[in-house]
């Protein structure tokens, strides 16, 4: 992750990477797998990208981008990556000039999301982008635009939406297996540790960087979820912040509890937290019986019913199969079923729900 | 239960009987069994209280008050209740004559359960309210005073504090056997069927007789679940009420989501509905795991979970257990766990949910 200094210094390097003409990357859709380079080597890209790039059928890890010398040669014992595929905040840009990249995975705090991925854009890559997509709906949709303009793919890091039983959840949503859909208990939360938190998670409780920060991170699933079971957008929300930590959330969000409307006549209520662990769920109520996952949006071990049986399906690499799907869309120019516009639709219905938690009333909801 | 031109009648009757002085029933401590006379033989009565009188052990079903004389008939034929410890709704003050009743069951609609309390307070008889304990909080105030001067127990029938499986989740909230609390999710509805609905339902759904709908019917078991796992009162409400069928809800809420903060610093988050079946759940996270009901609140079938494995616990006749406890703690001299004390508080929380409604922001609650 870069530090503070090169934060700074980026901006004026992203004022000269948007005078760049754009050019799409033409050999990927030639090459089997396509090369991702991950930006921010935190604890996401150490954890759970690397790894998952070592199982993917049309991905493959070959580039770095990382402001630390010291995970940078790391890295490159680690994964074999060479010195030519391995930048920093500050040339990043030359990245343009490398065909062995098709993708860049941008990783980094939130507030970094829209000025990394319109330099992809600009340096003619694709881009896959973490959830929250950005801070804004605003900087949302520059991002979708500046991609647009370059001509190139942009996901977001959706990865339950490749996930088998929120799959599964979905399809008996939009077949209507149990009737028509009627309401929506959905929740994702966990206790953010106590100081010293460490520098890898410490920019998740400034708001200059994280731009929110519980339901940023993960109360944002759980309003993916009510997304895609409906398969609608809400109409309106009603939101509320309870802070029981005043000074450790003293910039962010603690804890949000807010309801949804949709059009259909589904409601929903949802809640996410950084206050305590333990939530992390999608429960969907129909006209003839229930069904859903608990827990619903975690990594791996993911469990799911519907009605009286347990849905019985594997457990995968989400990540893997995230960036698999984003490479086939490449491949075929497709669009992604996560794209730009999903993840814009999120930041307004987010925008909405903050909006709610100021002014303590219910709120319409934007859309795109 | 009493037909329109009844409900107007005992007005009058009302401000008669309380001129009447006050005397408690002086020999009820001395029985075995308290004679129990319920008022009001609609579904409540006929499918779970007399029965639930044939199992109880310190109380049984001696008087009926009813304005149909057929029904009259036949639950005399059916529970070997005689004319004498039959009543109306005109005639029913007389009851305080009557030394084979001590209790008066009041299973009327919502709207006459402060009238009906108020009279059966007059005439020296130990009360036991079915819930919602009134319309008002005012009107709560009023019975607790009434039955207070005539020196007679009031209790609410709230069962669900006698069902083992909620008492055994009270006692592992209460003794912090996953830490303390941190979130609640709760809720309690059903469909109400279309019409026809019968005149056994129908009052339901006006505001007249009903006062409300989905929230004083069955979203106060969500409320109380609330109150008796943190065993605390919440300290305000923010809640919306959705409406599908703007037809048959015209005078009532249809959907209510609420959430709750309490001074310990749980919040909970609610539902409660007249449109839709199978939410019927109370949740608890805990700093070290989760515990909870579901079926939560049913007459039977209850099933609970604490951590991973189930608590289990033999399901019982609730409302037995309720009864056999006003017994006991009439004869005693006690004070029951479910007195109109508790049943006003309920009332407070749900009127300001109804203020939530109305003002769309969030609401303070009034403490008794």
């Amino acid at each position: 992750m870069p530090n503070r200094r090169e934060f700074m210094a980026t901006s004026a390097v992203l004022a000269a990477a948007s005078q760049l003409a754009p050019h799409a990357c033409a050999g990927a859709a030639k090459k089997k797998k396509l090369g991702y380079a991950l930006v921010g080597l935190g604890r996401l890209s150490t954890n759970q990208l690397a790894p998952a790039l070592q199982k993917t059928s049309d991905s493959e890890l070959v580039g770095i981008v990382t402001g630390s010398p010291d995970k940078a040669e790391q890295w490159q014992a680690k994964y074999g990556i060479s010195k030519d595929n391995t930048y920093n905040y500050r040339n990043f840009d030359q990245i343009a000039d490398n065909p062995d990249i098709d993708v860049i995975y941008v990783v980094l705090p939130n507030s970094m999301h829209q000025e990394f991925t319109i330099r992809a854009a600009n340096a003619g890559k694709h881009v896959l982008c973490e959830k929250p997509m950005a801070i804004t709906s605003q900087e949302a949709r520059t991002m979708i635009e500046a991609c647009d303009n370059a001509k190139v793919k942009l996901a977001i890091g959706y990865r339950c939406q490749f996930e088998p039983h929120n799959l599964e959840c979905m399809r008996i949503a939009r077949e209507e297996e149990f009737g028509p859909l009627k309401y929506i208990d959905a929740g994702f939360g966990f206790r953010f540790g106590d100081y010293p938190w460490g520098d890898l998670r410490r920019w998740r409780l400034e708001q200059e960087y994280a731009g929110g920060a519980a339901l940023m991170d993960v109360g944002v699933y759980a309003l993916q979820a009510c997304r895609y079971l409906t398969g609608q957008e809400p109409l309106s929300v009603m939101a509320r912040e309870i802070k029981n930590d005043p000074v450790k959330f003293a910039e962010v969000d603690e804890t949000i509890l807010w309801s949804m409307d949709f059009p259909n006549g589904v409601v929903a209520n949802c809640s996410t937290t950084y206050g305590f662990s333990g939530v992390n769920v999608a429960t969907a109520y129909a006209e003839r019986g229930k069904f859903g996952l608990s827990p619903a949006f975690s990594y791996g071990g993911i469990k799911a019913f519907a009605g009286d049986r347990p849905i019985e399906l594997p457990n995968v690499d989400q990540f893997a199969l995230e960036m698999d799907d984003f490479s086939k869309v490449i491949k075929t120019d497709g669009k992604s079923k996560v794209s730009g516009e999903e993840g814009l639709r999120d930041m307004l219905v987010m925008e909405a729900i903050y909006k709610s938690v100021r002014d303590g009333s219910q709120v319409d909801v934007a859309h795109a």
